[in-house]
């Protein structure tokens, strides 16, 4: 299995069409798409393209954000854009307010966080960039964008970067799938000696999203588009929905 | 980054020797060891070969495992080998107990499962495997052996599947670490626009363990051994205990 970060993508901006840009890094890096490619995007640069982002100079915040900006030490006009993006607060402390997001998965601060984007004046704003609206339908439409351009079968994923309940640390984590199966089922594959597995289920979007991660850093846009050759599963329609533990399976909520 | 399964390690035994076993996967992969590989281990072979397995019909429940294992459908004899490989017990449903393992971490049925050791007689017996007394020693000693034979400062890492507390399927995760960072601290590296970061702590030995693990497959232990070059960060020492997340800092216990 080989990754690679595609070279010279460029900052993003509102408006831009990042499927061309991923196509430039593609030709960039001397490759050419194959069947069975997968192309593994960071929510930072589909949000921004997407023009998921909100300055906060034009945010008023509820009382409720008032009150829970005061709990945790936040911003209030923060916790307020935090809040529309979440189902539920499951959690606080000084600075971290652990939600169940709109999508349906647990994360901290609802995956908003402070965006990099200038306001017009050239000065850095107070803009923050939320996750996409529907990251598996970002993840599809850049997906046909790029099967149309190449005719290679690929997937595509869109990930951030989540910290766990028991670990320290974030790892890379799908939140938007096309063309890639979220979870694979291997329930009643027989193991070596014909006995039926128990450990069942793989949360391979999750595992191939912690390994696009580890090429794109952590600092900056600099590396937002993983190329991964090789992968040992057949390709599939999937959705991020495979993977969300239904309420009624969680023992730690 | 290139990942690989070293191709035609054995079934692994009690008292095999690990190291030749790896050392001759990588000469039948064609590979020469260089400063900077890392090899990735499932405990599953780590276990077997350190003898860690007990045969459930000389295990004598005590009452607590007695109850417990009423309470969740499991074999008492099972449950008498996870109470003994965990430090609390934090959750129950039907068929699993999650603890807070004796190595600190927070996992299911404490990581034991059933072993396809057979009996002296040829006869499946009723083995099951617990992690390693102590995986980043095992890492260690691995390490050690393949440096001296080899010449090449690598890195070594052992990982288990493990499931999540809000996410479906499991996936590969760092048990025991050798020459290799666990957890990578960006605190105070700046963005590209000179703000220092606030995301800041990376679980880089989970993320390689989940990468690992999608090539190991699932079913058996046919591809233990996963090479990886080209990873983007320097080795260092380091140790499981960096990833652990401290308790006084766990919101979901």
């Amino acid at each position: 299995m080989i990754l690679a970060a595609l070279p010279g993508i460029p900052l993003v901006f509102p408006g831009d069409d990042l499927a061309v840009l991923i196509l430039e890094g593609v030709e960039r890096a001397g490759l050419v798409l194959q069947d069975g490619d997968l192309l593994v995007v960071t929510q930072k640069v589909v949000s921004k393209a997407e023009g998921r982002l909100v300055n906060l100079v034009e945010v008023d915040p509820s009382p409720e954000a008032i009150r829970l900006g005061e709990e945790t030490n936040k911003d209030p006009r923060l916790v307020e854009v935090i809040l529309n993006e979440s189902r539920q607060v499951l959690r606080t402390r000084e600075g971290v307010i652990i939600v169940e997001h709109r999508l349906g998965f647990v994360c901290a601060n609802a995956g908003v966080d402070h965006s990099n984007v200038q306001d017009e004046g050239g000065q850095q704003g107070e803009w923050v960039a939320m996750l996409p609206q529907n990251p598996d339908a970002s993840a599809q439409r850049l997906r046909e964008r790029l099967q149309d351009a190449t005719g290679a079968k690929i997937g595509v994923m869109i990930i951030d970067s989540h910290g766990r309940a028991w670990r320290l640390g974030t790892v890379g984590i799908a939140i938007g799938v096309a063309g890639f199966p979220a979870l694979l089922d291997l329930r009643g594959r027989p193991d070596l000696f014909g006995d039926p597995l128990r450990s069942t289920q793989v949360g391979l979007a999750d595992e191939v999203a912690a390994s696009a991660s580890i090429l794109m850093g952590q600092a900056d846009e600099g590396l937002p588009v993983i190329h991964i050759r090789g992968l040992p599963y057949a390709m599939r329609e999937g959705t991020l929905r495979e993977i969300l533990r239904p309420r009624e399976l969680d023992l730690f909520r």
